[in-house]
């Protein structure tokens, strides 16, 4: 299958890699000019769970011109339309796009570029880092849930499936992927604004009553916001699986921090705590912990100067 | 008159100082040792404004036996109890307490100690530093309302008005002190636990206007529980004078800064904005930006393990 990654960060690079392990024709889409020099120089390095160099096609994505038979949206959130734009050229008719960003919305902001039967919206838990440019470190196992947002592209979504596992990428075609969706949100909205705010590991953040007590205010505001919007969400079974996940990441400084923190950049914020937060005022729905976090982090985003 | 301080941190030592150079006789009580020591054997060091060596009478409270005609209680909010109990001995049935904290809710803890109508609550927007042990740095001028919380205690109250405003401390007697206390407690509330937190100055958190809305919410829950319990507060008036506050102090950072993230010690958070949210829930009233910037706070005390 003919594949763009749009958006090679660190979990473009690994999807990219190991659909072009599997035989795939991959062409990586980034704006980060030390990464594609260092692709295009060196080819693609992993470290990690395994040791490669690839040579892997990477340009700019207004550069690209063949058009795509699938697309993976791997960007930052808030650069989701200007890629989309850029890479109008490459969408044909029967191009399939598939959106496996963190948060909530994004499916909106597709809509206006791709028909609703062309659109898979996905969670992942699969992970990756960069190193630098073009190294990415790729540790553990992961897997992927998608659908077809419309019946329609049910057929062709569940060849995007096989194509995708045939790389090892562990995948299901899920009948109701967007509690999935929210339960992931659940974690990033939990564990990222707190912790680029606290400036802590999410081991650190998790350790007070206190901490625990925002955290559960959290879940129950996003529980409320998407069970308003129609997706079935079992609050407790989030809570169980945040606190899990918690254990599991405890050393590990979220996304978040990483671009808030230590790289002085803008923050998902209001792809996550923002658009329930968001959604909630829509739908009169009071998201108060959403609206004071996502205020705090934009205000922290003004104090180091990045917006 | 003779007069204890409670508490001769900064503002203990500017009231000392003051009361002393007045005439009057003055002793100050701390528990910090260098601090003692310090004053022992130089003096107090009076940096700023003016500059100045006095002898002057420090010791623990626990040292202290005479009787008083006056205590000025200036300790942190959390070490008041502790403050109150060890100083048992000094505190006769004509003893006059004066509490300066910042913070809501003193009164309750002083009232299982003291008969109301030796009791007066105050507020005070005097500043002072202290730059080492036994100096302290004074600048600018400033003001004191109190009143007796008992009006049987009214004209002795206005004796003790009298004493300070003859040491220059710019005081009035107020007959409705309560809504200054909770003004105050406002500004208290939308710095000095936002910056701590997102470890800024005062004019950089300030600066956006989402900031401005997590300001303006918190000074509302303020507004909504103070006129629950009574206190005639104008909402906007406050907001025009947080605002006004925030742009002359736009370069400090507030104490709750100092206390965090620069000393690492706990913080006042539980007689602020953690007082609203109890009073809030005593109340029936929803005061979710109070209770979730006090769990973050919190929070940042395990994190920085202070708790």
């Amino acid at each position: 299958m003919f594949v763009y990654i749009a958006g090679a960060g660190a979990m473009g690079c690994r999807f990219g890699y190991q659909l072009h392990k599997a035989g795939n024709e991959v062409i990586l889409l980034d704006m980060w000019k030390d990464h594609i020099q260092a692709i295009k120089n060196d080819g693609l390095k992993i470290v990690g769970d395994t040791e490669d160099c690839v040579k892997m096609t990477i340009m700019e994505p207004t550069e690209a011109t063949k058009e795509a038979e699938l697309i993976i949206l791997f960007t930052k959130a808030m650069q989701l339309p200007t890629m989309l734009q850029s890479i109008k050229q490459i969408i044909g008719k029967n191009t399939k796009v598939l959106c496996l960003l963190n948060g909530l919305g994004h499916e909106d902001v597709i809509k206006q570029y791709i028909p609703e039967e062309n659109i898979l919206m996905g969670v992942t838990v699969w992970t990756a880092g960069l190193k630098g440019p073009g190294v990415a470190k790729l540790i553990g196992k992961g897997s992927v849930n998608l659908q077809s947002i419309d019946k329609n592209g049910e057929e062709a979504a569940k060849k995007i499936v096989e194509v995708l596992n045939q790389a090892g990428l562990n995948v299901t075609y899920d009948e109701d992927v967007l509690p999935s969706i929210w339960r992931k949100a659940c974690v990033n909205g939990t564990m990222n604004s707190t912790c680029a705010l606290l400036d802590c590991t999410i081991g650190e953040f998790f350790a007070s009553e206190e901490a625990i007590r925002v955290v559960d205010t959290i879940i129950h505001e996003f529980v409320m916001v998407g069970e308003a919007t129609g997706v079935k969400l079992d609050e407790q079974a989030i809570k169980d699986y945040v606190m899990k996940t918690s254990v599991a990441a405890a050393a590990h400084y979220p996304s978040m921090h990483q671009d808030l923190i230590q790289n002085h950049r803008p923050t998902e914020i209001d792809y996550i705590n923002g658009a329930v937060a968001k959604k909630g005022d829509a739908l009169g729905i009071s998201t108060p912990y959403c609206h004071m976090i996502t205020d705090l982090i934009h205000a922290k985003e003004h104090v180091l100067k990045i917006k």
